[in-house]
Order: C-alpha cells, then structure tokens, then sequence
C-alpha cells in the first residue's frame, strides 16, 4: 500500500485491521469464545465507513467491541462459557443491537466465568483467563474476556454483566472502567440469566467519558414510573467510607492505596465522612450463603443436571456444583433471607443518605490463578466482599482505575442509590489530580500571556527555578519569548514559575501553541520535574543567549 | 527581594501583590466601588496561609474574589451603586461569609447598574463599565464589575446577582462562566433586593469547574422539603433549540455562532430537539412591560422618591424612571400578570419536559456604550430577550462562552428545570471538544507505547504525512525514539499517524512525558497545523538522520 493510499484508507477499516493484528499480537487466545473472521468485520467497517460518508450520524463509528458470552450477538452461538449448552440466537440482545445501531463494530464473544458465576476468570473450560498486566494472576470475572480485551486494547469497549461484581471485579484488576448501570437501565433480555431479578448488563472502557458514552446507547427510554431520583443540591460532594477495621484483611499495599484515593477526593474538596459497612458485608455474605443462589439453579439447574446425567464435557466442576447445591435451599429459607436483606437494606440507604456515594476498595486483593485454583470457593467469597451487596439492594456502582499496588492496577468503587449512576461517574472524575506548569516567559505573571493561563483555569502555586543545567534565550517571536534549552553541564538555574491547572488546560494550552514553542519535562532545583516551554531547535539560530540575566523577567527590565 | 524569599513568599501574600499590580496595570477604576487597602488584604492572606501551615482545610485558599456592590461585604459600605444609599453592613452576606470561611478573599465590592436595575453595565454614577476585550463595547449588567474583574484576571471569582439576566449577559459579554443557581439554593440574605421574589446570587469564574467549585460552598444544606429533582435517566443529552425564526434579529454573525454551538453539542453526541420559544420571549417581555416591575418599587421607591425629592447626586435616570413609573403599577394588574405567567410557565415546562436543556444565545447582541446611551431602554430591553424569563419561571441557568464573533466573545446559555444545576453544568461541558495528536514514532499504532494513547481516550483518525519541512532522527532512547525537527529547506515528509483525544488526555500525556521528547505545533501535508511529537535540540547530537526512511515504521524493518 503507498502512502496516498494510506491516507485515503478507511479509519474504520484500518482500526479493525489493528484490532485483529494486536489480538495475534498479545497472543490471549482464552479471551474469546467465538472471534468473527476478519473479512466478515473489515467488510462490515466499510458499509460503516460508507454510510459515514453518505452522511449518516453514527456516533460509535469506528468503535469496536467485544460481548460476553452469555449476551446474544447475531451469527455467534451464545454459549455461557458452557459448549454444551450452546444455542444460536435469532436477534441480537438489546445492548448489542444497540451499540450496533449507533455504529460500534461487535469482533466477538467473550470467555466468562461459566454461567456468570464466579468473580475469578479461571471457571472456564475455554481457559482460565490471564490478567491483561501479569499472566500469573487472574483477570477477575466473570466478565473476565471483555475486561482483559479493553484492557488490552484490542477492542475501545465491551459490554459484561454484573450480578455480583462481574462487571467491577475485572475492571479494577485490568485498570479499566467499569460501569454498573442501576437495575433496569440496560435491558437484560438476550442474556443468559444468572440471578434474574439482579443480573445487569455492564460496559468496560478504558477511560470514564468513553464507557458514559457508550451507556448513553444502551438505556431504555425514560419510564415515568421509576421512583425520583434522590434529590441533590449543589454542594461539595460528599463521600462515605467506612472505619477501616471494617474493610477487613486487605492485600499488602492496598490499604494505603485505598487512603490514596480517599485523599485525592478530599484535597478535590469533598467531604469524607464515615459510615457504618456492617449491612453491606453481612448482605454480600448472603448472596452464596444463603438461598439467593436458588436463582441460580432456576436459571440453568435443569439443564446442569441433565448434562451431568450424560455426562457432557465442558462443565466446570466448581460452578455445577454451586447450581446443584442450590437445588435443595428450602423456600422457607428464601422467605427468611428476603426479610433479613430487607431490613439490612433499610440500615444501608440509611447510612448512604446523608451521602453522595460510598467508596470502596473494588476488591479486597488480587490472587493469582494458583491460589484461586487451590481454594477455589474461599477466594471466590473474599472477592465479593464489597461488591456482592450492591444488586441485591438496587444500587448504582461505577469501578475505576485509582493508581497501581506493586506495578499492578489498583482499582475503587463508588456506589450510590439507584439512579445515580450520572452523579457517581462525575464525583469519579473528582480523581483526576491537577498538573503543573513551570513557566518561565510571556505567560509569567503579569507578562502579556498570563491570561491565556488564567482562562485555562491555572492558579500561581510557587516561585523557584530550573536545576542549573539550563541556558535561556531571546527568540525574535512577537510578543518575544524566552527559549529554555537543556544543556547539562554549563547551564545555569532560570527562575520559572510552577502554576497548577487541570490537565484539560494543559492539553488546550498545548493544542494552541505555535512554533517554536514546544512543552517537555524541564528540571526543577529540587529535582523533580515537571512540564514546562521549551523551544524548537532551529528557533536558537537566530536568538541570543540571555542566560546571564538568570530570569525573563530580569532580562526584559535589564 | 532575593531569590531565595521569593521561594520561600507565600503564595496567596504573591496572589494578592499580582491582583494590585494587575488592578493598576489594566486601568479600569470603573470596576470597583470600594476596593480595599492591599495592606489589609496582605496581612489576610498572611493568616490564611498560616492556618494553612497550621494544617487547617481551606479549599478556597489563595482564591481572590470581588463581590458585586449590593452585596454586604463587612467593612465596606453597600451602596447598590447609589452612594446616597450606601449603609455599613453588620456582617457578611451569607454568600460572602461562605467564600471567606472556605479561605477565600475578597478585594472589594463592585460597580453595578444601580440597585440591579439594567442588563448593560451604564447605569451608574460611579461611570459605564466598558467590557474587558473592548472598551468601546457595554460591559453588560447589571453585574457589570464583577465580570469584567474576573475577565481581566484580577480575581478568580465573583460574586453577581440575577434577576432579568445580570448573572449572565455580562458573563456572555467578557468571555467568562455565569452561573444562575435555582432559586433559593444561595441565600440572598444581605442583598439589596431588586425584586425580591426571583432574585438570586450568581457566581463569575473564568472556567466552569472553578466556578462550580465555588457555588458548591455558596448553597445552604439539603432541605428535604424541597422538590424532587426531575428524573434523569442516562443516554444522550437531548438538547432543545428553538426554530431559528423564534430567536429574533440578532447581531451578525450571532446566529452562526449559535448554529456553531448547536453542531458543537450534535458532534459530541447530544440529541437536538426542537422547542417552541413562544413562552419564554412571551414571559420575558412581561418582566418589565408587566406589573412585575412594581417588586422594584416595593425594595427601594421610597428612598427613591426622597432621595429625588431631597435632590441627592448620584441617582441614575433611567433607574430611577423605571422605579417612579412602577409606584402607579395597580395590583389588579399584578394578579392578571400572575396568572398569565402560570399559564405560559406550564407551557415552558411542557416544552421543556422532554429535553434536558434548553441551549439559547445568551443575549441577542453586544451593544456599543454609545447604542446604549443613545436608547438606554430599547438597548437593554433587546439584551433580556432570552435572559428575563428563567427567574420568573423558576429555572436555573448556566451561561458558558462558546468561540468568538469578529474577535469578541459569544456566549449561550444552558437552561432546565429548577435544581438541575449540576447537569446543566455537565451538559455545557460537552463544548469542549477533543484535540489532535500528531505521532509517528513509539505511539503509533502497534508500537511499545500505543497502549498510553489508548489509555488516556485517544482514536486513531487517519494516517497522512508532515510537511515537506522536517527531517526525522533515531533518538537512543528506550524504547527507541524518534527525533522530528523542522528544519525548513532540506526538509522532507515524514508519515504521521494523527490522533483525536480529550484535551485532558493530551495534557496527562504531556504530565509524563519524559526527556527529551517534547511537545509542539506540527505542520502537515495539507498546511494545518497540530500538537505533535518533537524532541529537545540535545538529543540530536548522539541521533542518526534517517529521514530518507520517510516513517519510523520503515526504518524499524529496514
């Protein structure tokens, strides 16, 4: 192909062909169940690209995406991790079919924890799934292909479902974003049920605005029959967490992670306040151990236990045994445990309504897959302890990355009242710390470029200079403008000025800056570094050299 | 002052010294009423930083901010813009109180269009305030000195008040964010009233996340007998615009701004619906036409008439006009008024019921100070065209800029129901749209360090090449790099891939982004210019010249 005819190349072509180039790349076969043949796809990116062309909105043009297993895509056979209890759907489910719609491009389906149960990734007997950071630990389930495929980059989005973590465990332990609609949002038709009355359709991303996005296409039309959503007056957001002999055993570092986060959103100017987890963790302790998981066995019991009888291949042995012990939970029990999560719900919206969402490690560690498979019920249960209560008191969760533990993702959940699911990905951006500038020309205070800065939102926060291994110079730009040039050795320290403004700004400064001005990492006195002007090098032919001078500032006044 | 002191000097003491050298620089005595002594304010910003050092929480710190004139700011009189008026408060206005207690300071009170009466920023004894990107042009009003102290960067913050549009119009007329709480979210305790039923305090920032940092400590706790904020369910914004007939005549140029706007909000995915305006510009005429009118005579005619009587300087004309005329205004008028607006009110809220928004121009145009002076009513009326009847229906409003027209400042507003200020806030944050990156070396597509582009939001848009002007080097860096440096004559093409992702995503990539590699204008093929991959002028001495590869591709499989 030359270069005309890259130019011209489709981009919706070109990304697929990317896409089933990294999938041989990154060699994770156990991701998929079933991978649609490249051509198939490429041909479907061009009657995109064409319909694009002729002028049709599609807004998820471009955009690929992978579906777990137990979700109907047209053309593949919905398997739920379990070969022989395939069947060949006759219509997309209703979130695929809305993606679609809107012009996002389905590769595939997805390996899963089989029939949804297991917050793991290794319960397959497609393969245990890999994490997409470290292939000795698990990628988390049951939504565990799409994560990793996000993850991976291969596909922009993925829808998973989530009854009791399956769409936030996967997304904390791969470093993407997880989204748990509130119950209903999403339909759940053309799913394979796992509890019924709580399973959610979910969306991986690797950023917040792309799997917002992509929810955007996947809820039903406004009901005027749901209940208000809980009223919210402006006011610094407020944020629960609980004492912190609450969250129980964590893993090494993750405690300190989790105060991590707890701080950004503190020094973002929330209100942190503490609430009592008891009703949450004793309502997560309900969702095995008690009889809710008697759903499970109406789901797929009288097909688990048929093939038992004939004894197919392909079950996985810790999942049947889950549906088949729940054969025999008595329905005075059921009664019981309805009445119990009754009223540990009522404690729980109790303890949420003077807040705007509770925050939670997702998980309480990451085990490898040597020992899940070594105890595969205990890690399974230890997982779960945050997130298993949120289906079963209808409540809105959003999972993001929130820094690393030992080089591997770190991940948090901020979970609120049914319908919040908006308000929690907005306090979710409350993570993303401001950065600096250092600055050391025509945007210094007072110099004619400081209200670009100012518009961009940036504030003063100290006054310093570089490490002295920098040499300043007077480029002839209208207005004129220092040129900073590392040297290393038989360079001075320039006093510059460090603004702290929202990466947003930085990215709209740098969107508009004109040649020669560029930004790199300039080198502070202290030794840290952080983004600052520098120049291009044909600007310092014609320039002199005012390092002398020790400032712009200085120079200007000389 | 050495060096070193300038380190070690406070920054909110360096913040208030570069407000005052500001207020000098910029030449606008006209903005204030009563500035106060930048000793006095020192020796504040002093104590602030402090507590500060004494661990103490103070979000707002090292904010500045400037209170509109019929404000009480304690110390300083409140005048209204009527010295004969003035009155030395007791306390703080609660919305004072509030920004001081979370650390900000406030420099002064400011100029206005006399007890809040106009939407141009002339009517005033203290002189016209001329806006800050032409002096020739109205300020707008009648917060007129807020706004433009917040535009010309001496404060970050402003407090206004809104009662026919005087929280917005000025802030679509400088270039900045207004916010118009819903009614009763900010206490107006403390201001002088205009009509006391439908006023509202306003806040001024030069960003909307600063702006809505300060208005989250301006609202008093939640009243839980207030009303349910209507339901939103998540999926795409759906915004209401008005047939282009129903906007009026407006300056030229106007309605392509807005029809900018417009496309804006349809790229970024929103749905555009189409509205009736009718109600609206209906209940906006009544504003004044009306016996609404009258509440102004209820606030302050009876100091208006001795004030007249007694011959007292300083009352404005055309105010005192409007409120003489409003004495005769009889009640029986005013309860065919009432009724009148409850009609058209309910047939604002059936038009709005389906949409989330109604998007709108701010105002109709931008009047000269001489237009205004030669049809001081007629200029004003027109400018509340869109503005008058958010207050009277009960609506909340946030007024954002939205580019430029003959290189002034345009703004549109966002309007919904009363208590949806947070996601009329969010859905305006929408205007800003993704920006480009030029990569050709280890980001492409398939290189190490695609995956961080993928990470922060980033889509591939297509392949094309640099301008003849560049030549390309291979950097020993690890992972391997390359150096792009424009060099003009002797340049050649190099293959770039060009990347669209969020601003905020370009500049965490520009937070990380490690020597030497730097950030700059790039310019392409088809003349246009965009952020891209540069390097500093170091890293050339130890670099091969592989441009005659003509891409980083080609020269990795050489």
């Amino acid at each position: 192909m030359n270069r005309k005819e890259q130019q011209e190349m489709s981009t919706t072509v070109s990304r697929v062909r990317a896409a089933y180039a990294r999938i041989e790349a990154v060699d994770r076969p156990e991701i998929w169940i079933d991978l649609r043949p490249q051509p198939d796809v490429e041909s479907e990116a061009r009657a995109i690209d064409e319909r694009l062309a002729a002028g049709e909105q599609l807004p998820l043009a471009g955009r690929l995406f992978a579906a777990k297993g137990n979700i109907d895509v047209h053309g593949l056979p919905t398997t739920a991790g379990c070969p022989a209890y395939a069947y060949e759907p006759e219509a997309d489910a209703p979130a695929v079919a809305r993606l679609r719609a809107a012009g996002a491009i389905a590769l595939g389906t997805t390996n899963l924890d089989q029939f949804a149960t297991g917050l793991v990734g290794t319960r397959s007997p497609y393969g245990a799934v890999r994490n997409a950071h470290d292939p000795a630990r698990i990628s988390g389930g049951s939504s565990a292909g799409s994560a990793v495929a996000v993850a991976l980059g291969i596909v922009d989005l993925a829808l998973g479902t989530d009854t009791a973590g399956s769409g936030r465990v996967p997304a904390a332990f791969n470093g993407i974003v997880g989204l748990k609609p509130t119950r209903g949002l999403v339909p759940t038709a053309g799913v394979v049920p796992a509890c019924a009355s709580i399973d959610c359709v979910t969306v991986f991303a690797r950023t917040l605005p792309e799997a917002e996005q992509a929810l955007s296409f996947l809820t039903s039309p406004p009901d005027r029959g749901l209940p208000p959503l809980p009223q919210r007056r402006p006011g610094p957001w407020r944020i629960a967490v609980p004492p912190r002999d609450q969250l129980g055993e964590l893993d090494a570092g993750w405690a300190e992670a989790y105060e991590a986060a707890v701080s950004r959103f503190r020094t973002a100017g929330c209100e942190i306040r503490t609430l009592d987890l008891t009703p949450f963790t004793e309502a997560a302790a309900m969702l095995y151990e008690g009889a809710f998981v008697a759903e499970r066995y109406t789901a797929v019991g009288a097909f688990v236990d048929k093939a038992m009888a004939d004894g197919v291949a392909g079950l996985d042995p810790t999942v049947t045994g889950i549906i088949t012990r729940a054969r025999a939970v008595p329905a005075h029990q059921l009664y019981d445990d309805q009445e119990r999560l009754t009223t540990l719900r009522t404690r729980a919206l109790t303890e949420l309504a003077d807040a705007d969402a509770l925050l939670l490690p997702t998980t309480p560690g990451h085990p490898t897959l040597s020992e899940v498979a070594a105890d595969p019920l205990g890690a399974n249960a230890r997982l779960g302890r945050f997130t298993n209560s949120t289906n079963l008191f209808d409540l809105a969760a959003v999972a993001v990355p929130a820094g690393e533990v030992n080089a591997l993702p770190f991940g948090v959940m901020l979970i609120g009242p049914a319908f919040t699911d908006d308000r929690l990905a907005r306090i979710a951006q409350e993570l993303n710390p401001p950065v600096q500038l250092a600055v050391m020309g025509a945007h210094l205070t007072g110099q004619p470029l400081n209200p670009q800065l100012l518009a961009l939102g940036a504030h003063l926060d100290h006054t310093t200079t570089t490490a002295p291994l920098y040499r300043l110079h007077a480029l002839p730009t209208t207005p004129p403008k220092p040129g900073l040039v590392h040297v290393g050795e038989g360079g001075a320290e320039i006093e510059t000025e460090i603004w702290r403004l929202p990466a947003e700004g930085l990215g709209r400064l740098l969107a508009a800056l004109p040649r020669p001005m560029t930004l790199g990492s300039v080198e502070l006195a202290d030794g840290t570094r952080v983004p600052g002007f520098l120049c291009e090098p044909a600007a310092l032919s014609d320039a002199e050299d005012i390092t002398r001078y020790g400032a712009w500032r200085t120079y200007l006044n000389r």
